[in-house]
This record gives structure tokens, C-alpha cells and sequence, in this order.
């Protein structure tokens, strides 16, 4: 049998790990000093454990025990059950598809850990929106690519928000954070990669002749507003461009990804 | 010089358009009632007015005017100025890009209209996340799309979040509503039109086969979650699938959205 925790009072201070979800600013002290993630969604939550997270606890309403069995029954942490009401005054918002976990996170490996047998990379910069970052996860592992580098700036990765839109991806793509901005791109071509940065400047190259034969590829993409940065679309190997219709000013970044990703694998 | 109207009164009734912005159901009754949608941000604010649509009024804080000053002083209408303060208090949340439009909506084209001269068009099936809608006009602008349909359950394509998101392309991108959901595809089939609808089926054709070839194409999408209805599968000329890594269930839609419309307007 599963652990279960029946609960009915919201102050209970069992429930820390699931407060005030909504506020993204209180969250991230919250889970980088405690050292946790939340997955949401049955199916996100499944993802996490079945990818090796070690669970600290599920909240959920009593209807998706049942759906979670498998999960709940072997991992052995406590499985507090709230009615729905009490789930959304504890969490602030309304879960729609009722079952958190909170998940241990675990020291993110080197870069040359995560470059390991990968022939296809993401080198992201920047990327502060949650949404985006989850957006590039999920495309980059549906369209081929081994592993994502995140520069210092970028958003959380195991965010809530980001693990949702991601669909999980981040607990089995290989990833970490660099810590050299300055020299990202350059440590990557000595490591044997081609670094191709996606721009919008008019005398780039598009993207598939950028690409064409190119063996270990690093593909770089530029934050939501200014994109790459000048130091970045300097030191990369190559710039490449999306051909896009005349008086179109961008693709939002997820967009960008997902075409670049698409192009890239069938190099 | 544009017509200044300072309200220090968030009760004012003239700031009626500007209300409780985050409540999607108030604002989408409110919108359909009086004809009525918002732009929010000074780009697309300017976007909506160079592409014609006839604004109501403005609202902003003092900083944003001498930035949208070539859009307030031939318009004519009212320009509303309160403090950023009263701004949230009106609207409910903060405007980060300052400057909010509300501009009349105008009758929908007919489906012939919307049709003539296109080459390559989105169908799109009941996406109902306004997000969603947004990035897949945003898409289909910058990637060589003609035109958009949109089934009878779609989200609303000029709700402020759609029109952010797709960042005004709505406004420039012909567009109509379908009002005959069973025999959409048919009746595109008998304009000429090639459908081809993107499905997850195993045994539908990759994208790239799918429009080699097509003169006129129809590109169907379907909704976030369960895809393309039964109906609308059966009825496409054609069914296409975007090749992915194993074990990845999908791409979101508008990752989808964009990487199929690349590949189609290579075809």
C-alpha cells in the first residue's frame, strides 16, 4: 500500500514543499535552498520517478490515486491526500490534473559529462521565460538532439511551469549550466563541435546549408528579446538564419527551435 | 495633438474596456458583446492600427506616449492616461509594455474571401489555448502561410493573449472562422485544395512526402490534446506525420505547427 496521509488542514506544515505556487520569486528561494522540484500532472509526475527522481512526497486529490498506483505504491514516500479544495488553497491555483510530487534534485553533471557521445546539441542563452525553456526541451529531445547547455542567465529547467510544458523532457535529456559565459562557445569548438548560431542578421546563412555536413553540431539560440549576444554570435563558428517571410521581424524562440531542431537532424 | 484625457478615477466608466483583464470569461463576454478586442504593448498596438482596424480609445502611462505618438495623433480617439499604478488597478495585472488599445472588431470574411489567391493555408481544429492560436498565426506569418481557418471550437485569434503571443500577425494574416465543421476538409478538397492533416498515426506519411508536390495545400492541425478529430483524419487527402525521436509521445502544436510549415513552403 502506498503511504497515505489523509490531511485537512491546509496549515499542516507537511505541506511546505506545495505553498504559494504562484509566486515564481518565493518559489525559487524556496526550492533551491530546500533543494527540491515539483512535477504536476500524472503523467509528468510518472516521467519524473520513472527517470530516477527521488520522490520526497505526492500531494493529490483522493481521484488520482488510483492513476498513480504504480508509482505511489514502490517509492515508499508519503502521499498526502487533500480534497481538491484544500489543494488549491494550499498550492494557489487550481491543479488541473491534481497530482503533485516534490522530487529531489541532484548536482548537475559537467559539460563534458553531457557532451559524452552526443553528436547534436542545444547551447541556449539566456532564455529567461519558463514557458520557452520547457518548449526547447521537449523539441530538442522529439527532434533528435542529445543534450542542452544552458548559460548562467537562463530560467530553471526543473521550474514547474518549465517541467510542465516540457512534458518531462528535462528529466531524461543530459543537461547542465555552464559556468564560463564568455568562453561557452569557443570551449565547444576545442571539444570538436561546429557552434551555429541562430540569428536574424540579414547576411546569415540559412540554416540548412549552415548545418549541411557538419558532424558534431552545437546549435546555439538567442534569448526572447535581443537574441545571441554579440560576444556569443561572434565566437560561433558559424551564423545561420531561418529564412523567413519579408516584413517579418521574428519567430518567437520555441518556434525557432523547433524548425532548427527539425532541419538540423536531417542534416 | 492627440486627445489626452487624464483619469485619476479607476472607476471611471470610460475605462470601461479595460477591466479585469485576467478573467478570461468576463473579458470574452464582454469582447463578443460590444465588438470589441485589445491590444496590449506599443508594437502591436501600432501593428493593429497601420493594419486598419479603428481604435476606441487608448489607455497608457505618460511614458509610453511620445513612443506611440505617430499612432495617437491621426487616430483621433481618446487617449487615456493614468499612472502605472492606476493601470494595474484597472486592469488587474501589469502591463509590462505600458500601452493597451481597445479597437473594433470587424465582420468576418467569408471562407472564399479568405481563400482567394491563397497558396498554402493552416486549418486549424478546435486549439482552444490562446497561446497556442497566437503562435500558430505568428508561425504560419513568418513561414510563408497565406491564410488561416479556424473550425467553430478554436480559441479566439484576436483575445489580447492570442494577439500578444502572435505578435499582431493576426491583424495582417487573412483569416475566417469555418461554421461547417463536418465537411471542412471536402469542401477545401473541392476548391482545389490538397488536406493534409498532421497526425501521430504510425502509418501516416513524413511531412516532406506528404506536400512534395502540392500546388494548393491545406495543412490541418489539431487540437492539443487528442489531435485531429476521427471525422477530419478520414476526410484529409492525405495524412503527414513530423518524424520524431523514439519514445517521444508529440511536439506541442505550435512547435508542430512551425516545423510543418517550413517544410511546406519548401515543397
Amino acid at each position: 500500500m502506498p503511504r497515505l496521509i489523509p490531511i485537512d488542514d491546509p496549515g499542516d506544515p507537511r505541506l511546505a514543499d506545495y505553498r504559494d505556487l504562484r509566486d515564481v520569486q518565493l518559489r525559487q528561494h524556496f526550492e533551491v535552498e530546500h533543494g527540491v522540484f515539483l512535477a504536476e500532472g500524472a503523467k509528468v509526475v510518472r516521467r519524473a520517478v520513472t527517470a530516477g527522481f527521488e520522490p520526497r512526497s505526492f500531494l493529490m486529490a483522493p481521484r488520482w490515486l488510483d492513476d498513480l498506483d504504480d508509482v505511489l505504491e514502490p517509492s515508499g514516500a508519503p502521499v498526502y491526500v487533500l480534497s481538491e479544495a484544500l489543494v488549491e488553497q494550499v498550492t494557489g491555483f487550481h491543479v488541473h490534473r491534481g497530482a503533485l510530487a516534490s522530487l529531489v534534485r541532484r548536482p548537475l553533471p559537467s559539460v563534458d559529462e553531457v557532451l559524452d557521445g552526443a553528436r547534436s546539441v542545444l547551447v541556449v542563452e539566456d532564455v529567461v521565460d519558463h514557458t520557452n525553456i520547457g518548449a526547447i526541451f521537449r523539441s530538442g529531445a522529439a527532434l533528435g538532439f542529445d543534450a542542452v547547455l544552458l548559460s548562467p542567465r537562463c530560467a530553471d529547467p526543473l521550474y514547474r511551469r518549465s517541467v510542465k510544458v516540457g512534458m518531462g523532457a528535462v528529466f531524461t535529456m543530459p543537461w547542465t549550466r555552464l559556468t564560463d559565459w564568455y568562453d561557452a562557445l569557443p570551449s565547444l569548438s576545442a571539444r570538436g563541435f561546429t557552434t551555429v548560431a541562430l540569428t536574424l542578421a540579414p547576411d546569415a546563412t540559412p540554416i540548412e546549408e549552415a548545418v549541411a555536413g557538419v558532424d558534431r553540431l552545437a546549435l546555439v539560440l538567442g534569448s526572447e528579446g535581443p537574441g545571441i549576444s554579440d560576444r556569443w554570435q561572434q565566437a560561433a563558428d558559424r551564423r545561420a538564419i531561418i529564412p523567413m517571410a519579408p516584413e517579418i521581424d521574428s519567430l518567437n524562440v520555441a518556434a525557432a527551435t523547433a524548425v532548427a531542431c527539425y532541419v538540423s537532424t536531417r542534416r
